[in-house]
């Protein structure tokens, strides 16, 4: 699992690809759903190739992006809990291969290999480090700052590194981006356009190649110029 | 570990502390650090009596509340990913006992009892669906909405429900709660100010009495009446 913004561990991690049998492998075209709102979370996915985004529905009607998950990554982990329903939502961004495995499954495998159970705990225990530094930028960075940690986690995530340093990454549309960031499609717009005419990115329908080094150079110096106030509502 | 806020699992989850060993019981004054955010997280704690509230410091150099954990409730989850730092720091937010497992003494214990990890993961699960709640609600609600859904959540975690079904909890202070729920302690001031005014909620330096039932519906007409221009910033 990749996890690029996270602290040098002292010890390598277990992979639970190395504990996990093959499953058959599911095809999604773009747009296509994996799972709804509505239905009971009983498999724990893995992305073989593609992008997929999870979204969870607000009270308001809207929808937040939780995450996007690429090649190596899992999700649906909610399984393990056993509930009705996730409120979350799996959708194909572009054509996406998955593996999946039941819930039920797993814990079945972990008697007899408990290898695995480390490796996911390790992977889950990564996923929360995730959302806690999420849970962080929402609380108290400016839309400004939001928008440049998400672009460089995608980066991170979902990105290839060109020779000459600069990432190059799938499309992003602004209405994805004002879902993950938490605010409209038009602030989007125009805090993109800032940041590209700023030279620390291009975009277009073909994809987005981002500056990474001097966007994380300009939130290094955001932070330390701007007062708590940036993140007052 | 408590979770009322989630939907009714299928069937029940394990409980981890049927299968780990009793440790040595911790004691923590009121205010002292459990550990700083420069120090290797390496221990999985269970809260015995007391409150624990976990911090992350951020880039602005202000504290972000990431959650309070109370009676039957893990923390330092993130021991299972062996940082070198976690980024966390926990401290007593009352008088407090705590039992503490090296991540790597659990594994050991996996090794022979795979049920514990089985128990670990559905923790870990629920720990992360409560995650993405609070990422959903940072990215949609208005501050009043944020707050309101705080005070719930506290109260079913850390309240003691009353015969005539208002909760009583803990003082939670407006700094503790401003850092939870991503703004200022004038803003949360304020606002407690007015949910007490409509008779949502009555608090002194001894404690916090919740109408819950009368919050949550406060919530639900909120959320039907506001678009989602509430959450804009």
């Amino acid at each position: 699992m990749a996890s690029s913004s996270i602290a040098t561990a002292h010890k390598p991690l277990e992979d639970p690809l190395v504990y996990l049998p093959r499953s058959i492998v599911m095809e999604y075209r773009k747009g296509e759903i994996i799972y709804t709102h509505d239905q009971p979370g009983s498999n724990l996915y893995l992305v073989i190739s593609g992008t997929v985004k999870i979204t969870r529905m607000t009270d308001h009607g809207t929808h937040v992006v939780l995450d996007l998950y690429g090649p190596d990554e899992f999700f649906g982990e909610a399984a393990f809990v056993s509930l009705s329903h996730t409120a979350e939502q799996a959708v194909a961004l572009q054509k996406t291969t998955l593996m999946a495995w039941r819930a039920g499954d797993i814990e079945e495998m972990i008697m007899k290999k408990p290898n695995l159970a480390i490796a996911l705990l390790q992977a889950f225990g990564q996923r929360a480090l995730g959302f806690t530094e999420r849970i962080q930028s929402l609380s108290a960075d400016s839309i400004d700052q939001r928008l440049a940690r998400t672009l460089i986690r995608f980066s991170e995530r979902l990105g290839t590194t060109q020779t000459d340093g600069c990432v190059v990454m799938q499309p992003l549309t602004h209405e994805l981006l004002a879902q993950y960031v938490g605010t409209s499609r038009e602030l989007i717009t125009c805090r993109m356009a800032n940041f590209r005419r700023q030279g620390y990115l291009q975009y277009s329908r073909k994809g987005i190649t981002l500056y990474r080094d001097a966007l994380r150079g300009w939130i290094r110096d955001s932070t330390q110029s701007t007062a708590f106030t940036g993140a007052m509502a």
